[in-house]
C-alpha cells in the first residue's frame, strides 16, 4: 500500500461552475495507482466542490442559479459583510455543497459513474486561484 | 494494510429514503477486516447518501416533504427540462446531500451511532437501479 | 503505512456552532504521522460537521441566523414531533451539511487552508455531549 499527496491550483474567472475533472484524472493516472482511495479537498470557504451531471450545460445554470436563490446577496442582512456582499452568501453555498470529495480508484482511474464530472464551485463574484489538495491511498 | 472494492445495486422504487445499511455492513462483514474505513460512493447524479435516524419512520417523511420543498418540481423554471420535471429537481437535492460517505470501522463493524442509518436518496419519480461503490482500506 | 482510531467527546452548550479544530490536531499530534488522511465522524444526527471560516464570529451568527431560516422550527409542521420542536429542524440541518469530513495530513498536520476552522454544530436547544470519532491512516 503507498500513497501520493498533490496540489493543483485552478484559476476561477468568478461565480460558478468549473470543470475540474480532466485535471484531477491527469494526476491519478500519473501516480500509477490501480486500486484505491482519491480525496479532493478544497483549502477554502468561499468555494466548494460538487459532483453533478457533466452532459448539458443548462443543468449548471440551473444549479447556480439555485443557490443564488437560496443563499442570495442581500447587503444589510448579513452581520459579515466586510469583504463585500458575495462573500457571505458564498460560506452559506460552501456550507450546504462539499469541501471534499473521496473517489474509489478501480483500473487506474476514478470509478465516476458515466454522467459524473467533479466541479468547483467558485462563489466569489471575482476570479480567484483555488488550491485543491489530493490524497491517494492505495496499490 | 489491505483494501477491498464491492458494487451493491440497488432497485429503488422511485422517489423516496432507502435503507441500506444491513446490505452493506454483509458486504462488510464479508471482508473480515477489524479496523479500518470504508467509503461508499453513489455513482448517480440524480440520487445520493444521507445518514439519518433509523428510528421513526416520520424522520423519513419531513426529509422527503422538506427536501419537495426547498428544491420543488417546477415546471418551466428550470432551463434544464428534457429529462423530465423531476430531473433538475433531482440535481439540487443530489448537490444538498451527498455523493459519498466515509466511516470509520471498528471491532469489524460500521461505528455508525445508534439512530444512524444508512439511506439511498432516490429523486427520481420513477424505480431505478442504482450502483453504489463500495472501498475499504484496513486490516 | 499504518491507522490509529480515537475518539473525542465534545459537550456542546446548546444550539450554535463549536470549534473543535484545536482538539482534533492535538490528537493528530500525538499519533506521529506525517502524510495520511484523517476522517472525522460525527456519530448523530442531530449534530454534524462543517469546515467554515475561523476568523470573524459573525460569519457563525450568520450561518446559524441562515439555517434557522431554511430548516425552521414550525410546530405542527412536522410529522416527526415526540422529541421536541428542536428535533426535527436538526435533523434537516444534518442533512444540508456534513456527517463526516476527511482531510488530507502533509507534515504532521492537517492540510486546512488559512481560513478554515472545524466546527461541530448542534442542533439541539440543550446542552448535548457528543461522540466524535477519528480514524488516520498514513505513515
Amino acid at each position: 500500500m503507498r500513497q501520493a499527496i498533490g496540489q493543483l491550483t485552478f484559476r476561477t474567472s468568478g461565480r460558478g461552475l468549473k470543470e475540474i475533472t480532466s485535471e484531477i484524472a491527469t494526476w491519478l493516472a500519473a501516480q500509477q495507482v490501480n486500486t484505491g482511495l482519491i480525496t479532493i479537498f478544497c483549502r477554502h470557504t468561499s468555494a466548494s466542490l460538487l459532483i453533478q451531471e457533466n452532459a448539458d450545460p443548462a443543468v449548471r445554470a440551473d444549479l447556480e442559479a439555485y443557490f443564488a436563490r437560496i443563499a442570495p446577496e442581500a447587503p444589510g442582512q448579513y452581520a459579515h459583510e466586510d469583504e463585500g456582499p458575495d462573500d457571505m452568501p458564498g460560506h452559506l453555498r460552501a456550507a450546504l455543497t462539499q469541501t471534499h470529495l473521496s473517489i474509489p480508484v478501480v483500473s487506474g482511474k476514478m470509478a465516476l459513474g458515466t454522467w459524473q464530472g467533479i466541479y468547483l464551485f467558485e462563489h466569489r463574484r471575482k476570479p480567484h486561484h483555488r488550491e485543491i489538495l489530493l490524497h491517494l491511498i492505495g496499490e
